[in-house]
């Protein structure tokens, strides 16, 4: 077993990287919090031992030689970055539970015939540069490389240049490793394992996603003197249209949502009618069908609404990924490894995307889940106990020696 | 007559100070850029051989000396802040139409019996700090100067501090002027003067607005992963009350508008669900039942929308007046002044605050307008002719001079 009180001290540590304002983190990615996370991740990474690999997307690869130093290593990983309001575990548990998984095997003694590497995915989040999991999905091979770099956040800085400034452009092309299997850990950051009493989560599906930005065009003018009928009113627009992904969220249930998160008016003053606004409709499901279903009214009828307000209008994907099945044998493993443990267990869907979903893409690939406390996260209120990041990561760290091979 | 050719002049060079990115400006109160069109307008004044005043709130008066220098001023004045993407006009024709106006009688060698005052009244827009028509708000004693000082943007600088590091803070107490008559010139910031082919508005009234700025209270969290049952979604209640907002102003045809110009949603991310949304109601009718019916209904129903998606919600009036009538017999000069002149005109309800509103509590005021293309106004593509900017400033010019004696 892993030592509970070690990682959960790492976690706190890591914290203090990047601190939010309401107990939580704000270490967005490519921002010079992130590159404090990373430093003092590659030295614990190289004080157990490790060498650290670094690929032009920024990736971070720490290996444990294996006895057989040529064989495809075993992966563990997920990602340091948050949301701007993000809590301290979304993530962080998959690279730090890794991380204890690698000090319980020195501590022991252990060798593995495999390597195992440790990986710390650039920019999941998404909310800096879309989509998410950017860099895992220009790892599997999904986006080019120049799309990736090319990505502009709200200040119009390119994802290229900010991973140059904060020093951690690699020399490894991405996507060139083997990867025998791979594992991440992660909070569920949803309701359902607290609320079943389950320590565990063995993760056999994830839901698809559309990110669809919405650009809508009127006219500013003034909210006094200009009659109603002359209005061409994009945050009216806006308005309706996050009702319509709401109506068609709750008619696609159960197993679909959708929600706007991202959403700005023109020139946002009190006296102005918008000209101008612009949202990013996020919307789910583990179905297929309900997903290209839900996208399909979305797109016919945001535009209706444009139209009847005279508004122009331009939809465009900047986030997509299908439903995904993980491995079925590591899915089995992950129920071995927990029952061989006590731990108490459930085959769950996981409802956010993770770097996982798109390695799965490459390699056989499976998730572990940890409750979290009322299902929240992307909150900085997000909380675990110490009890469920430990017996996670002992789950971890069972799976990945039955695949490394003792 | 003035000089139609000086006045565009002017009104182009001063378009210099905080230019717009669409050909328009962004010269919000306090900003560099209004210390700039400040420090042009004041160097206009004293090369026309004014005398300039400067009071604590910032409020600029070019004096002009009368031959009976003990007798009550006529002011002419409006203002020279911008909305963020604003025109060239709103405000600013007020300003260098009253310098045309000084710099006329200059030419003619026409002396009169009052004093002249010029006025540049501070942060008429209200945009950067709420409410609008602040100083001259302060001035007509309808607020505190320290509630004025302490008002903060959004990036929580103080007016106050602001008004210092420009270094427009006068010694003068605000609102010790006596005013025989007050005339402010705007352009319509509405569509009826073209549409019917008048060259002058002759402003009898002005609505009344309430500005209420509604803060909603929900949860931020992961869209992916939250059942819809469990979500509290500020952004969405922002969107009903938007769509409340509209409807409440239709139901009011006619003679009332209603919309949400500013509107902002945390932690603004693609993948979070909203958990908290400020945006500002802004509601205006010529008649106070209409009004006050507008907001009584927004008070009641907002509350409920917020209560059924288990949102906070706290409404917070930031800005406010009362339908205005303005002095008869001055706006029967300023009829007089257009016959007289040859110029079309027709009577006509402003849409807009305007420091004249104010001004009006204090002092016998009225307004001139004149026509402005397709009623845009709040956009920096607000345009007017040059033909039309000199008529209204000879209709100010005649009627200033009435009231000054000649
Ligand atoms: N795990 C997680 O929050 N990933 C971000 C991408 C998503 O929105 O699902
Ligand atoms: N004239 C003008 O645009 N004033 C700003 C205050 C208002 O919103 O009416």
């Amino acid at each position: 077993r892993i030592s509970g009180e070690r990682l959960w001290d790492s976690l706190m540590d890591m914290a203090k990287c990047g601190p939010g304002i309401a107990g939580g983190n704000n270490r967005q990615t490519l921002t010079d919090a992130d590159a404090e996370g990373r430093r003092l991740f590659q030295s614990w990474c190289e004080a157990a031992g490790c060498t650290m690999g670094l690929d032009t997307m920024g990736n971070m690869f720490a290996r444990r030689e294996g006895d057989d130093p040529g064989l495809d290593p075993i992966y563990m990983g997920s990602h340091l970055d948050t949301q701007p309001t993000g809590g301290k575990y979304d993530g962080v548990l998959g690279v730090l539970g890794g991380l204890e998984v690698l000090r319980t095997l020195n501590d022991a003694g252990i060798r593995t015939r495999r390597p195992i590497v440790l990986t710390n995915w650039t920019n999941e989040e998404g909310t800096r540069y879309a989509p998410a999991m950017l860099a895992s999905g220009v790892f599997a091979g999904i986006h080019d490389q120049d799309y990736a770099y090319d990505r502009v956040d709200a200040d119009g800085k390119r994802f290229g240049d900010e991973l140059k400034r904060i020093g951690f452009v690699g020399d490894e092309p991405v996507g060139a490793r083997r990867i025998h299997a791979m594992f991440e850990l992660h909070i569920e950051q949803g309701p359902i394992l607290e609320a079943e009493g389950k320590e565990i989560g063995v993760v056999t599906h994830g839901q698809g996603l559309w990110w669809l930005e919405v650009r809508l065009t009127g006219r500013d003018a003034h909210t006094g003197s200009t009659p109603m009928a002359m209005r061409v009113n994009a945050g009216l627009g806006m308005a309706r249209i996050i009702e319509l992904v709401h109506r068609v969220a709750m008619d696609h249930q159960p197993d679909a949502v959708g929600a706007v998160g991202q959403a700005n008016v023109w020139p946002n003053s009190r006296n102005v009618i918008p000209g101008r606004a612009v949202f990013t409709i996020d919307i789910r499901s583990p179905h297929q069908a309900k997903l290209d279903s839900m996208r399909a009214i979305i797109e016919a009828e945001a535009p209706k609404i444009a139209a009847e307000l005279g508004l122009g209008i331009e939809i465009e994907p900047v986030g997509h990924f299908d439903p995904v099945t993980f491995d079925p044998a590591l899915a089995q493993s992950v129920r071995d490894a927990a029952d061989r443990l006590g731990y108490s267990r459930r085959d769950i869907v996981s409802g956010a995307g993770h770097d996982a979903c798109w390695i799965n893409r490459v390699a056989p690939t499976v998730m572990i889940m940890c409750p979290c406390k009322d299902g929240l996260s992307h909150n900085e209120a997000e909380e675990i106990t110490p009890d469920w990041a430990a017996k996670g990561t002992d789950v971890l760290l069972h799976a990945v020696l039955d695949a490394a091979e003792i």
